[in-house]
């Protein structure tokens, strides 16, 4: 069964309809493909975007920054804010720039922030966000130092809406276009994690693990 | 001689101070190098985070969208806006959950918003942002249509103090914990276009011209 976020006014996609998506599984794909939030929310009445590393358990995205970092005083104080993940996916080269665009994936969630609280609760959070950008790591890792949990602001964002847009494939033409003979398709832009590249100070036997070695190659 | 933005309370970069950039070029060079802008703004007293094509020329960002779309009314209507463009360079894998981040290039731009009016100032700042995404198909392609200039809206962002952000090279390591035999070091993430994908409907005399030829391969 495809469950859905409600549409309402903030989350409903008005330009290109057609591409909106609002099933759970779309979103949650998408949120879990990129590494990166832009996150918005209002300082002194005026907008700000911020981008963050981010981490998701089922409908909570969480976000972190240093405890006494303006970004986590300014979300944590916030009633609502939103934040868009987007992965760009290529150049969509049309026979008029009106209809020249890109491919995309791209989420905007909206939600209701809370500063996570709680040792426990904050570590929690932590290995969410390590694990979503680095799967496999956080277990190889020595603990967190309880100082360096206290100087890490956790927020946790409860989704309250969200939706998708996704634009993939060539372009769409006016009719009359097709029989202008100008080259016209897409240009695939692609993301990928590359090769390691070992610190300078790396230790003789320190040996990258299985689970360091498989973020290799990996495309967003 | 290096030109700064002046810093003020908006701009100045609080964390990690020492990656802070306020000079123009680099500025500008961000802001060039990415293809997307998120741009927050206000709605009702809830800030929003759209993902927009842009194009610079000088200290104005130019964005678009259809005439009536949301953003557009929005962005018009504000009297500050705020955008961020980030590209991520890798994940910095360090010896603690704790130090490890990601290499990134990121730029903040504080500007006031206004819409462009009047059809020849609108086709010069459309010209701008197909040239950034798309440099040399301007003048391949035939001329907007009347009807297509009018129903694109097209915002010009003064920029009124700016700020980057970058992120380089190896993890940063607590003094102790270089003495833990756990692997660390950087994993590149590229961004590359990659080569052209024929529109299905192409004609058989439609040749990719050297400047659509000149987007493949590039990196961002």
């Amino acid at each position: 069964m495809t469950v859905e976020y409600p549409v309402n006014k903030r989350n409903k996609v008005r330009q290109l309809r057609e591409k909106g998506r609002y099933d759970k599984d779309t979103v949650h794909r998408i949120l879990d493909a990129g590494l990166v939030a832009q996150v918005a929310f209002i300082e002194a009445g005026n907008p700000v975007v911020v981008p963050m590393i981010y981490g998701r358990d089922g409908e909570i995205v969480y976000l972190h920054g240093a405890r006494k970092a303006r970004v986590i005083r300014m979300v944590e104080a916030s009633a609502s804010i939103c934040l868009n993940v987007t992965l760009l996916d290529g150049i969509v080269l049309a026979r008029s720039a009106f209809n020249s665009s890109m491919n995309y994936r791209s989420v905007t969630v909206f939600g209701t922030p809370s500063l996570v609280e709680g040792n426990a609760e904050k570590l929690r959070a932590m290995k969410i966000i390590s694990e979503h950008l680095m799967p496999g790591r956080w277990d190889e890792l020595r603990a967190p130092h309880e100082k360096e949990v206290k100087m890490t602001g956790v927020i946790a964002v409860s989704i309250d809406s969200a939706s998708a847009k996704v634009s993939t494939g060539m372009p769409v033409d006016e009719p009359d276009d097709y029989a202008i003979p100008v080259w016209a398709g897409v240009l695939p832009l692609t993301s990928k994690l590359q090769s390691l590249q070992d610190d300078d100070r790396l230790l003789p036997e320190a040996k990258a693990s299985a689970a360091v070695r498989a973020l290799q190659d990996r495309v967003l």
